[in-house]
């Protein structure tokens, strides 16, 4: 017999999806069960603390739910820890860390991501001074008349001239239907919304009765496994609304080149990958204007960014050229479309900005985190690496600037490495390892403390290692390499299972064992091999930059998207996945490609500047390239064969290069890689 | 007790509406109660014949009907007439004369009425020199380079500007999912389509492998009763192919102003009326291109003309501002739409032009007609009347032009006249009275004798005397005004009755009978008041026309569409419909209109012309004159009260005045008419 109830009714506010969950269930796990978006980015360790929340107390008669702030359990410690550094407002609670006890109304604030956002994201805090395509007129227009029996909206046309002096000024021939309802309910006086962008006319899209104060811009990321979309305000810059999604299409394929052969093998299936993506990105419309309190129809402005193959789904373009060389693009210059034809629930009149495509494998995306880092405006010559299964390079200053792309492959995501997973709790995502014990020790997503800390071993239980992320498995290979363990040309040295059991034979090659209670967590020598030709293919490919732009100088280094934003500058040098440079110049910087969609959309002068610096970049296709083969081989080796690293020499003592006979390190293995999205 | 059931079910097909009614009901009375369209125009008397239906014999276990032609009741005198006339088939029935005796089910089959009807719209042989909005350019594109990573979209439109040197050329987005394979198969040779009009960018809207021979533009004229379209050469200016059809709106409502009632009786019906015309629309292009062997997708530019309330529901706009002053038009000014926004089964990348409507009552299809005629290019003085249910006037010459409309009302298409029909084999076409006998003779609609003739009599049999037509009912009224059988104010001089038997006493007037084997045709007092309003409407617009220009003076009199090219105009200048002009200066102009369009799709000259000369023209607005009236009251006599007739006079031996003081007279009846369709 039990006197507490073991089910619990929440329901969630503004969307009002309510479902039953068993008491205990973290607050985050009953929203997702029912598709409520709340933003996490730590993988509910209470870190981020963009999945707020606040209890609405009372009694709510139609959902017949008595609410209150004490159906949920008390803080945890990670929860306190946040409150204290972070000043969590008092009704607020962490979505990740509050258990159901009770009834529940919940509501999810919708400032709580924004506003963290500015805290994280560098380029969130970059104020965009607002120069939109739309502006918003607004004019009284006379009444008709049947002495001069103008149409409505050509009168409607003529104040707007004579208003804002466009003389080419058209209209959006969806109006038509409606103005005439439109006018006469406003009493002839109506705020228009005018689109003015290069390549178009001056566009009447939109109407309004009387005044109209806020109007929106969408600003979206199409990642290959994620969907980040921004609303702002097209008027003051500002961003009001963020919100993500995975990208649908991962049914039809995890990577890039698995789509680009769904296609292939399905051609008929275009569509549905298409649709997939536009609905992704409506659903998330819906989410980002219900979070403000307005309406689809607010929203006049869209820019995208994505790479090519995302940017030619979305468009509804076969992807299939992209899937050979010469890597074709079917357009890749910037493109002002009407959103209403690629599908988008937005305003019927809205347009859509596409940023420009640089080449086959180097997408808008890239484009917009150029825009964003502007390493063209500065003296100091700046790599911007975004890391993906395809890395895309950026490198230069503003005498030159040149791209390219590498085929890095999914390692870097915890793919094709044993125990490799995607960052998520459980996953180990930094790792030490003793030089004299050659012991390790690491921290694992889900729990604050190291595994050699007081309280580890309680908490690990509630959450396990199950597995290691991109930036554990990068520290990993760093740590042995600085330990000893592996040689330079990456072989897990043998000898060393003399000092530890941890090295154990497999074999013709040995293993290292990180964590063996329960999942056994080893790093093998075909991982190390796997991050080898990761970071070899990633590091020639900036070498061959570097050589044709005659300089090894290097003043900044930008690591955009997530994995950027999570692996340390430090054991991304020593393992030779970039150059030598100072440390300090070293940053992550989030989702670039992001804030320069953002950028696109506020102000069309961006779109003008990264028009003009696509135009002017200079494509290298590594493929094409007789050094690349070269500068790969090199950058097989810890850190590097040829390049000495200097900055990275002075700061961290390498071990002394020492050499192997094995078999293993033969170029047979050092294949040039195929292409993978 | 009865054996007999006393209703019976009706179902009608293709509609599938059914009901139940009282054995003995016409056919046709019960399609109308259901709101199922069959069309008639004899006023149910057996002679029109296109009321036609079978009846489709069997068990419909779906309707619980047993439906057998036994049904209904065996065929009446004027049902059997027609049928030997006309050649009726077995299987079908006149809906007006079958009555109703036990279950039926119902199909109204879709020839009867279009195969009937006279389409008199045709394309006349006017030379038009080709510039149209679309060129032609035969480009060489690179092939796709790693080096230089253009998308394949991208590099097309460099190729074609610097061919072209259209610097600000745009493509349209629905050439991006083909062009790549588009591009492989024309193996990088290709001819392109560009649109180039005021108030766009020059867009490249079509792609073709190799080289591409002839592209067709399309110009239509949608009729509230016909829709006429033209299929041309864009590059020669030839019309190739013309065909025409019913304007299937007819079932919402047979005039215009009955279409509009049904759109605000039923506003979520409007987009059936759009489809419907749309449809019909696309019916003639694929007639059209099968014609010369094309495709749909070798027409690429289209012109419309229309009414304005055609305009509007083609456009899928509201009508109902137009029925109401002050009548606002949504839209007057020329448009350049895409033709796929329209539903149009063009060429994916096709345009359409829509010619600019004059005022809330003079539609585009009066801009056609202007822009064909020119009266804005003469010195001459021109009146340019287009007479349907509502008459549009243009007046003036290049120093001045205006424009009104009148409402004259559908009696000159033969409705509201007892004996009239529309223009179809049977109708009375020409007529004359011999001033002594007062025996009249005429000429029958698809008989060349006149009746008087040899051969006539054997003739006739096989076509029948079914109704009078509009230039036949004008011809009767003037041919009895000359033979003094009516007062110069059109009543029935009764004292005429002394002299032939043709006339006879109706109670209070009399009525003079026509021809009596088989069915009666007689003119009857009501019908002569009936041409009077409407030739009183017409000619008071006129003259308030003149009255604003200044001059009565007229060199030509220009009378466009179906009506103007039958009557003849000395007779409609004895009717006072015209006024006074030397006889030689007046000519019918057939579908100035559908001339106009054609002139318009040809030639962007025409459209800057029309556009000009739609703003410079005075729109006078016939309402809201006060002299209106009395215009109207003096143009009520024959040929007018006012006005002296000269040039008529001159040519013509007109009856001397001969006053009545039949109350029939009064100024009661003289009352504004409403705005008809």
């Amino acid at each position: 017999m039990t006197e507490t109830p073991q089910n619990a009714k929440v329901v969630f506010q503004p969307s009002g999806r309510r479902g039953t969950f068993p008491v205990g269930t973290p607050l985050l796990d009953a929203a997702r069960s029912l598709g409520v978006y709340v933003e996490s980015v730590c993988g509910g360790r209470g870190i981020c603390g963009r999945c707020q929340v606040t209890v609405s107390e009372g009694q709510f008669a139609k959902e017949n739910v008595i609410s209150s702030a004490e159906h949920l359990e008390g803080a945890t410690e990670a929860e306190t820890r946040y409150a204290t550094l972070r000043k969590l407002p008092e009704d607020r609670r962490l979505s990740c860390q509050a258990k159901i006890l009770g009834d529940l109304v919940v509501d999810i604030p919708t400032d709580a991501q924004t506003n963290r956002q500015v805290v994280r994201k560098r380029a969130e805090a970059k104020q965009i001074e607002a120069d939109s395509a739309i502006s918003l007129v607004s004019v009284s227009i006379d009444e008709p008349d049947m002495e001069t029996p103008r149409g409505d909206i050509d009168r409607l046309r003529d104040a707007l001239i004579a208003a804002t002096g466009l003389a080419d000024l058209v209209f959006d021939p969806a109006l038509l239907p409606g103005v005439q309802v439109m006018l006469r309910k406003a009493n002839w006086n109506v705020t228009a919304a005018i689109h003015q962008d290069l390549g178009t006319l001056p566009t009447l899209i939109a109407l309004w009765p009387g005044e109209k104060k806020a109007v929106y811009g969408l600003a979206v990321d199409i990642g290959s496994t994620t969907i980040a979309a921004h609303l702002c305000n097209l008027q003051n810059g500002r961003t009001v609304s963020s919100a993500g999604t995975s990208n649908p299409q991962i049914r039809f394929g995890e990577d890039l080149m698995s789509r680009v052969s769904y296609v292939q093998m399905n051609p008929a299936k275009l569509p549905d990958l298409t649709k997939a993506v536009r609905e992704a990105v409506n659903a998330l419309v819906g989410k980002l204007v219900g979070d403000v309190g307005a309406d689809r129809s607010d929203v006049l402005d869209a820019t995208f960014v994505g790479n090519p193959v995302m940017h030619h789904l979305f468009l509804g373009i076969d992807p299939v050229e992209l899937g050979g060389a010469p890597f074709a693009l079917a357009a890749s210059d910037a493109m002002n479309l009407v959103a209403r034809d690629l599908d988008l629930e937005l305003n019927p009149g809205a347009r859509v900005y596409m940023l420009p495509c640089i080449a086959g494998h180097v997408g808008a995306d890239a484009a917009a985190a150029t825009l964003s880092e502007s390493p063209y405006s500065h003296d100091e010559i700046t790599l911007l690496v975004d890391v993906g299964t395809n890395a895309e390079i950026v490198l230069g200053n503003k005498d030159r600037l040149l791209a390219a792309s590498s085929p890095t492959g999914p390692a870097f995501e915890g793919a094709e490495i044993s125990s490799g997973q995607r960052a998520a709790p459980g996953a180990i995502e930094r790792i030490r390892i003793d030089k004299e014990t050659l012991e390790p020790r690491f921290k694992v997503i889900g729990v604050d403390e190291w595994s050699d800390e007081e309280g580890f071993a309680e908490k690990i239980d509630s959450v396990g290692v199950t597995g290691i992320c991109g930036s554990g498995i990068i520290e990993a290979v760093a740590e042995m390499f600085l330990a000893g363990l592996i040689t330079e040309d990456g072989v897990i040295n043998g000898n060393m299972a003399a000092r530890t059991t941890r090295i154990r034979s497999q074999g013709r090659t040995f293993s290292y064992s990180i964590a063996e209670d329960g999942v056994e967590i080893s790093i093998l020598q075909t991982d190390i091999r796997a991050i080898q030709l990761a970071k070899g293919a990633l590091y020639a490919g900036v070498k061959l930059l570097q050589d044709k732009l005659g300089t090894y100088h290097l003043d900044r280094i930008r690591l955009a998207g997530a994995f950027g934003s999570y692996i340390d500058p430090k054991y991304a040098m020593i393992l030779g996945l970039i150059p030598d440079c100072s440390l300090e110049g070293v940053t992550g910087v989030g989702n670039a490609a992001g804030t320069g969609a953002r950028m696109a959309l506020l102000n069309r002068g961006y779109r003008r500047e990264i028009e003009q610096t696509v135009r002017d970049i200079e494509k290298i296709e590594t493929a094409l390239e007789p050094k690349f083969q070269e500068h790969f081989v090199n950058a097989m080796a810890l850190p590097n064969k040829a390049d000495s690293f200097p900055h990275l020499r002075s700061a961290v003592e390498l071990p002394e290069p020492l050499q192997t006979s094995s078999p293993e390190t033969g170029t047979g293995e050092r294949r040039r890689r195929r292409r993978r999205g």
